[in-house]
């Protein structure tokens, strides 16, 4: 063995050796994943992500994706000559558009990404929030038609998924006491889910680097920031836009017993790996910031 | 009590006990029941055939909903502005129609058949054959573009859930080894997991009474059949059209092992829970006439 | 398919439908039932409450059977030449007596259920008191000889039965710790019973329609009573004669965290499927009247 | 500590070890146990033996008794002013005496087996062969009545107790398909017990020393004999009376895959301890003769 | 059989009888065993320890042998030149010392009881505190060096062979954080399993009677003392030399809810069966004294 | 993020996206690893390797671990005075010999490598191969004395501890029916284990880079090799010394079923790590080179 090859060598175990603590410290516990933005529809990304969740289960993790999908929504109903239209950024979804969500989201996205894990092995399993009773669902506001918002959640289905090593892929559809289809947020479906499952981490797929002091700075990444401190920047309106509904939802998760919610830049390659599996800082982290 | 109210009685009483030796003899079976025409798109129809399904499981049985949905793909495209073309029978099915088809099948028809059985209870689970594996699908013929076939069945995902007492209802898209999606005759997905699940029976509802001596005359009905005299039938050319592919589905699950297969009438209520719980004649039932 | 014929079948899916949330609410329940009175005695009745007990466990509930045989152990003390002798309505019990009382109720009566039940299967297992340290007994009055009541109740043998779906058929025969035999009052055992196993309903059939409000008018049927009104009735002296035992065990029963409990009419054919399966009121209904 | 108390101490010790190896290789063995003659009618012998059942229990053995009662059933029918009558050794048995025979076995001896086992702990479960479909009987001749021979055995319910470290008591009533009672010699159903039970031992407590060369001379014991030579004992008509039926048992017991088949003095107090735990020799062990 | 072999035959039940209420009260429960001294010199002694011990696995105990072995460390540290240092009775061990007393321990006195049980079977683990995290070690007093308390007990591992009916021989090695090993009193280690395993006793095998009130005078044992009572004898000086860590040991154990602990004479065979299954009080046996 | 950073984290998530199907292949299997040579001597590999053997199980293999440990026993031998002597490269070994020589392999080399092991959790559990009968040895030969040969494995004892998520580590220390101690070639006893096991690999860490078509050039390394043409190389005698053994243990692995045999360079840190989980070829793997 030449000596180059030999450094190649010791490197590449070096990474491996790395990795050994956080593989035992999340061993069995359950991460939950919010797939979106970019990685979503970068065909390179989406499998790079697909291949990030099946070495977490391979390794003894127990990942939950779940997946919301509103571009993909309005091009269908663009398509049907519908438009769509927003009112405090929900969308407003009378009868024919929450068929139109749910066919776009349990059919067509959740189906890909189902088939792109599914390429490692016969792993994922699509759920919708209907499926045995996983999702209960009520109206946001009487104005917003079919949105909803989260009313239980009941992780059955999902904890004899994960018994069984398989890896639940959720659709945000929930359903009302009725039967009656909601669409809901993804991010707050994650926040919840991630809750009711007790899980260890929630991490948020975005298209930025993580939580910026400055917007305009790509250097001011917050790495890690307490709840009471996130809770401050929410209050005096320093966040804008997309990252308020994640910042809520990580908020309300580490309040609920989450260990720690993440907001990483999908637009990484494997970017979920570098976060749990290396000393390598990535994205931000957000704590309780309360000690038991 | 009055004579009248203990006569309702004792009548409600006789039926209970009729269904007694039925339930005992199905206990801890599996049904698989193929589920289309008039009774999907009948609400009043699809609500009696939920409740069928809630009993069977609610006195231990296990069944398995298996569904296509032609007309409501065609209905789609068509509002798309697509032309479906067809050949022997079969749609042409390029990418774009098999994308169609998967949301319609697993993102719409599916969702509203779960809908249905869950107003009684968190007890159905919506399933595409690309999860966990469930259905290896191969192409027909190159010129159908991705209409497949069942090449292998995995059972394992239905087994789990029906072992949890849920309800599996499966939409008949499959994948093959590259993950590509393919569109399956439903038909042929029934009586393929029906084998794969060592099924006590396989249950196919139609717009007909069943099978019928003579097409034109109801009052033929063949209440019973063995495949060979069935086969006999199907060599003569004296079946048409539709039931074609539902009756070699049924001589190929009697042939591989399932108990019986049954063409019921959709369009009388309830007709699974008279063939399953009564002494009442329904439909025909097919056997495999060789003693074992 | 004639109307009549059509007519006929929806009729009896209409029961079977009628049935499915009782079906549903009592899954996996344990019900308590006092067999005895008429029903014991008429071989039609004896043959209808086999078949609903079987039934019963067929379609996931745990039924225990609790009996005596008072008029079966009188016959044989007067075939042996002895004369029964009661103080306030208990037999005096000495050692013979119950020597026979056991020959007759383990040898005779519980055989006679047993066989009935195992006609449709290898299900039913006699049971005594004294098996397993099911009761321990201790005696009632020293005027009474080996007249017992139920010190304490070890259900451990009879929920090993029902894990196992057998139906266990309880003689009242209890021992004392010394391993003497006595003679117990079914009434107070079935109560006991139905306490220490959680029982979602104990029932009794009896030889009336229930509990009248006006003894002399079976249309003075009481459907539904809180145990506060029933225990206002008892101290009112408005009952009499053989329902105090029952009555008793009821208010005790429903006092120990038992769902309800049930006068019914053993008179009536199948009288307990009516009561657990159908919307139709029979008999009476006594809970506990005291909001959790 | 004096050197008599040591000396003492030290046989003491030595029991216990010489018992050892036979507690390793019994263990979790079953043991069927034919308890009648002598031992059952004095009070004293009747409770050592329920003291060696619960010591096998309690070191790992799995111990099954069964026990007839022929004298107990003549003397009720003589209280009843019955006459019994035999042909060919067998009880006429009419509709009235198999009521009496099973009242007498299941409510009468098997209460008192269990009642002096029970004295231990609680831990013996009375059982008929009716009970869960135990034994299945078939009338032995038309002229004897209900008078029956095993069909077949279905050992699930005594297995299920085993497992749950209970003691069955069994009584030997069988029953037919149509829920007919039958009263079975007991030395014939231990046999079929044993061999339905894949038991390690059947051992039989008899009123003599055990198998003699010389009936009249009791030092002739023959202490170890081989299925073929036993055979030839019984075809060359050297054996009397009431050990026919027993060594016909024992024959078909061995033959049928129970490691052995004793005829033990039960006259001698503990002589099934001596038998299972000691070096010293007891009764006459049968084996197979044949090498596997 | 003589008169002569029936009374042997008799005595020999009676000694098997005389164990069964203490075969019923100690079954599944766990027993730690301190083997040491002259027992563990003497191989014909230390033979019958072993037999004492499969007997106790074999009628449902749990043993577990802890041992020590002083006089076999410095024997060896004299072979190899070095010269056994001791401050307080405590051996100063340097890090030779310690690598010295873990080869003797684990690799030769371990080794010798775990082959003397093992003749009886495939019973018998050697274990050390080091493995699976079982002791964790911390140093008792710098001058000492290696020579370490109990700091914690994790005793997954022996559950886990007890679990499986095996036996474990557990030398007193244990480790601290950084895997340094520490030599413990076998004493002390003996008293922190039983407690962590909540065992019902914990024996030290000694080479004495047991406690004497005048330690001049044999006969003055003393059967049973309480703790404060015993607690009373320490403090007042009357307790000398190796007793002392043995009684400080005991009084720990059943202060923390070990049953009972004993101190027994190693140089009796099978003391440790007379002191467990019969009737005949051997050695101290030392209570709370605190009534629950 | 720099360019330089998100290069370096690529290459890094590179590395174990590498690593992902060698974890899914080998999950759940088992790995017997033969630890010796200079990685056995030289701390910072003794570290590496005890990470490797840990990484293993993090990520759901089952490592089992064997060793020797001649030079140590030379090493003790020569300071207790004692000289070493060997026959045909087997030490001939009397009665002290064997004694020493389990103290060293038991009681040092194994509690060494449970240390290291155990710093990152309690994970490793030292087994002899007496403990539970574990390996039945036999002598080689009467001239060798105490030298022995596996017999038999039986390995419950290790399915157990790897059903619990331990990992073994085996000294090669075997007995005979009569309890005597023999050591056993480690290398023999690492095939015998595996092929018990039914092991997917075994490994065996060497002084030299693999096995070389010209022992004189590490150029010419033999990546891969079929059990037929290494038999030719045996037959040939190209291969000379402390091979001949390690090689005979691969080819009788191989031929009973374990799925490779690798010799690998001990001196290499991290070898074992970079054999299973990367692409880049190290050492030399021995197939069974039949198709199945």
């Amino acid at each position: 063995m030449t000596a180059t090859t030999r450094a190649a060598a010791e490197e590449r175990a070096a990474v491996l050796i790395e990795a050994l603590p956080y593989i035992q410290r999340f061993r069995d516990r359950t991460i939950v994943l919010k797939f979106g933005g970019h990685a979503m529809v970068d065909p390179a990304l989406a499998a790079s992500f697909a291949e990030d969740v099946v070495l977490m289960r391979s390794v003894g993790l127990r990942p939950v994706v779940v997946h919301g999908g509103g571009p993909q929504i309005s091009h269908l109903m663009e398509r049907l000559g519908m438009v769509p239209e927003f009112v405090d950024g929900h969308r407003v979804t009378d009868a024919e558009t929450v068929d139109i969500a749910r066919m776009v989201l349990v059919g067509k996205v959740n189906r890909e990404i189902v088939a792109a894990i599914n390429l490692h092995g016969p792993l994922a399993v699509g759920v919708s929030g209907e499926d045995a009773g996983l999702i209960l669902a009520e109206a946001r506001h009487p104005d917003l038609g079919f949105v909803g918002d989260v009313h239980t959640v009941n992780p059955a289905l999902l904890e004899r998924l994960l018994a069984e090593d398989l890896i639940p892929v959720v659709s945000t559809i929930g359903a009302d006491a009725t039967g009656q289809a909601y669409n809901i947020n993804a991010d707050a479906v994650a926040g919840a889910l991630a809750e009711s499952l007790s899980a260890e981490k929630v991490i948020f797929l975005t298209d930025v680097e993580g939580l910026l002091a400055d917007a305009t700075d790509p250097a001011s990444l917050i790495s890690h920031i307490e709840a009471p401190a996130l809770q401050g920047l929410v209050d005096g309106d320093t966040l804008t836009g997309g990252m308020i509904p994640k910042i809520a939802a990580c908020l309300d998760a580490v309040a609920h017993g989450v260990g720690s919610a993440h907001l990483l830049d999908g637009r990484l390659p494997h970017v979920v790996l570098l976060e749990l599996f290396s000393d390598a800082g990535v994205g931000t982290m957000i704590t309780t910031g309360v000690t038991a």
